[in-house]
Order: C-alpha cells, then sequence, then structure tokens
C-alpha cells in the first residue's frame, strides 16, 4: 500500500477509492482477474479530448489540419510512454514475471496503456477538470516546447519528396539577410526550385525560416 | 436570428454566445470568412469521450475490443449524420448556393461536421456535463436499441467467412432446446462444423444464441 502513496504523491493526486488505481496498474499478464484494458480505452478518449481541447486553446488560428497534426505528434504510444516514464509509472505497474523479465517495465506500449488507464482512473472518480490539470502538468513537463515547428518538420522533407519525384530536383534554400539584436535575431531565407525563388519566410532561427519557406512552396504547389 | 431560436429550441440549449452556434454551422463552402473545422475538430473528441464513456457504464463487463466496435459503429459519419438529422441540423447549416444545389444539406459528410461542430460549441461554452446530456438524448433516440447484438451480427459472418476460405464449408446452427417460460424463453443452439460440435450456447431468442456460439466458435478457431 506504501508504494501506491508514493505514486499519489508523484500524481498529486489521492484516490477516492485505491481500487481504481490497482486496476489501472494492471497488465494482462498479471495473475489478477482484472486489468486496465477497459479504463485504458476510457483514458484514451479522455486524453484525445484534453489534447486536442489544449491545442485548440493555444493555437486559436490554426487550421484544422495543422491541429490534428499536432495531436497526433503528442496522442500516441511513444508520447504517452514518455509521460508515464514521467511519472515513473513503470515502477508501478503490476505485470507477470516473465514480461517483467521481459523488459515489460521498460515496453512503449505497456507504459502507454497504463497512463491511459490512470488517467481514466482518476476522470471516473473526479471528473475532467482534475485528470486535465495532471495530464496537462505532465504534458508540459514531457514537452515545454509544444510549437508548430514539430509540425513544421515534415514541410521541408514533403516538398523535397514532391520536387524529386516530379521534376527530379531537390529545392535549396538561401540567407537573405538576418537582422535584429543578437538576443533576439532573425533570418531571411529565399527557397528556390530549379535557380528559381518560389518563396521566402523570417523566423527567429534559420530552421524555422527554411521549413516556413517550405510550408509556403507547398501551398503554392497545391493551387 | 429567429432561425436560430429554433434550432436552440431543438437541442434545449441557448447558447452564451450566438457566434458559437453561428461558427459550428458554417460549412467552408459559405462566403464567411470563418467555418466550422475547428469546432468539428474539437466536437469530435468530444463525442468520442462521451459515446465512449456510455458504452463504458453501460457495459460494465465487456471488454475493451467489443467495446471499440461498438464505439466504432456509434462514432461515424453516417450515424453522426444520423444524429444530425435528428436535430434538423441541415436546414440550419450555413452552405455556399453551389454546394445547396448539389444536395449539401442532405449529405452525410456535411451533416456529421456540423453534428461534431455543434457539439464542440456546447462544450465549449458550457462544460462537458451539459454537452453530455444533450447528446446522450440525441444518441438514445436515433439508437433506443444499443446492444451487443448489434456487434454480434458480424459473428456468424465472420466465422462463416473464415470456415469457407479455410475448409470449404458452412457452419451450420441447431436448436438443441428451448426451456423457462413463455414471455422469458431461452433458446440452446449448437454450432456445427463439417458435422462436428464447435460450440453451445444460451440466449433469449435462437438469433441470439447463433450469434454467441458464432462468437464462441471464432474464439476457439483463434487459439
Amino acid at each position: 500500500m506504501n508504494e501506491l502513496k508514493k505514486l499519489e504523491k508523484i500524481l498529486n493526486y489521492t484516490f477516492i477509492d485505491l481500487k481504481n488505481l490497482k486496476e489501472a496498474l494492471t497488465h494482462k499478464s498479471s495473475k489478477f482477474n482484472y486489468n486496465n484494458e477497459r479504463l485504458e480505452f476510457l483514458g484514451d478518449a479522455v486524453m484525445d479530448l484534453i489534447v486536442g481541447e489544449y491545442l485548440f486553446k493555444k493555437f486559436k488560428k490554426t487550421n484544422e489540419g495543422d491541429m490534428s497534426k499536432l495531436r497526433a505528434a503528442l496522442v500516441n504510444e511513444k508520447s504517452f510512454a514518455n509521460m508515464a516514464k514521467n511519472l515513473h509509472l513503470g515502477e508501478f505497474v503490476y505485470i507477470s514475471t516473465a514480461e517483467e523479465n521481459n523488459g515489460g517495465r521498460e515496453k512503449p506500449s505497456i507504459l502507454s496503456d497504463v497512463f491511459e488507464a490512470v488517467m481514466g482512473a482518476i476522470y471516473l472518480e473526479s471528473g475532467l477538470e482534475k485528470v486535465r490539470e495532471i495530464a496537462i502538468r505532465v504534458l508540459e513537463e514531457c514537452y515545454p516546447k509544444i510549437d508548430l515547428l514539430n509540425l513544421a518538420k515534415d514541410y521541408k522533407t514533403s516538398l523535397q519528396e514532391i520536387t524529386q519525384s516530379n521534376l527530379g530536383v531537390t529545392p535549396t534554400y538561401e540567407l537573405v539577410r538576418s537582422f535584429g539584436p543578437d538576443h533576439k535575431k532573425e533570418f531571411e531565407i529565399a527557397l528556390f526550385i530549379n535557380n528559381t525563388e518560389i518563396s521566402r519566410a523570417i523566423a527567429n532561427s534559420k530552421k524555422e525560416a527554411q521549413q516556413k519557406a517550405a510550408k509556403i512552396a507547398l501551398e503554392k504547389i497545391k493551387h
């Protein structure tokens, strides 16, 4: 029982009924006659809404397609496994000895499921506001820099794929100028395809400016 | 504006800010400089949680896999379009003349999106409890008989597909016995593949017993 108190401290949440926490921590490999799959089902939907709403409110001007991509980057096994590690859930999960010897406490699938199930259990007991508070705290600790740059990563790659397959060339990026004080420098990048300038963008880093330029070029290509 | 009052009456909900309702009703084909895609993004996650939680609480013994199937049967374009029709949303949606002439007010994709967006708008204004109350009312009106039989429909078909492709035979079902008082009769069905009994099941109707027997047979085949 002391173990569970430790986890409650990490979560900064005291369960109304510890049975709910136990169920959430129980992997199906354990010998108990219950497991966390139902709570995981619930917690999955809870996290989808919490993260979706978080992005909706944080990015007021972002379209639905970009928000979906951002959410997909945050709501997945790898990301939830990270959040589970932030809460040390691996130390608390109930698994079979076989699974344990097989590195079960480190497995992203097990960690992700247990994270969802714990969120589902808190939701069930205390409602959306309480679980949102906990989930967002963990989310922000794991992803202090949630921004559209995460998304943008794909723009350069996407553009290159298109130009290579359609034109057999790779876009090139050139620094046009940098300006502003040292602590707040800005960079303007021009993007060329076949030596023709397609787009320009300004950002706080060269990388970001390249991504922005690639995004604009992608939009131009679409139309 | 009178139009919107009519819709509020159907919803049995008065919007705090009618701008939210207008945004939710605005299809991207309209001439406004906003549309319902962001609210749809939010409403989609809201509905996933509401329906997931509804099933979680209604089917306390059902495993995660079956709940996921049930949810998939309820959370999809066709089903949301039905719920939109229940609320007459097609009459209120703002669409372009071209889209209107193209039957837009009846299109499942437009109706489904507007349903999600309206639920998203109510959630945003008044929180989960309020929107849950409205969504569940509509859900139960559209699907008065949500039960595992909807799911079970697939078991007989699934089993037949497997036995036909692997063995070239179709399972047969035989009534073993019926028992109990007339108003509460129960039926026991045996399932045979190649004249070998594979499984038996009891239910309140022959159909349901066949489905249950098929489900058991499917599980046996898997192992």
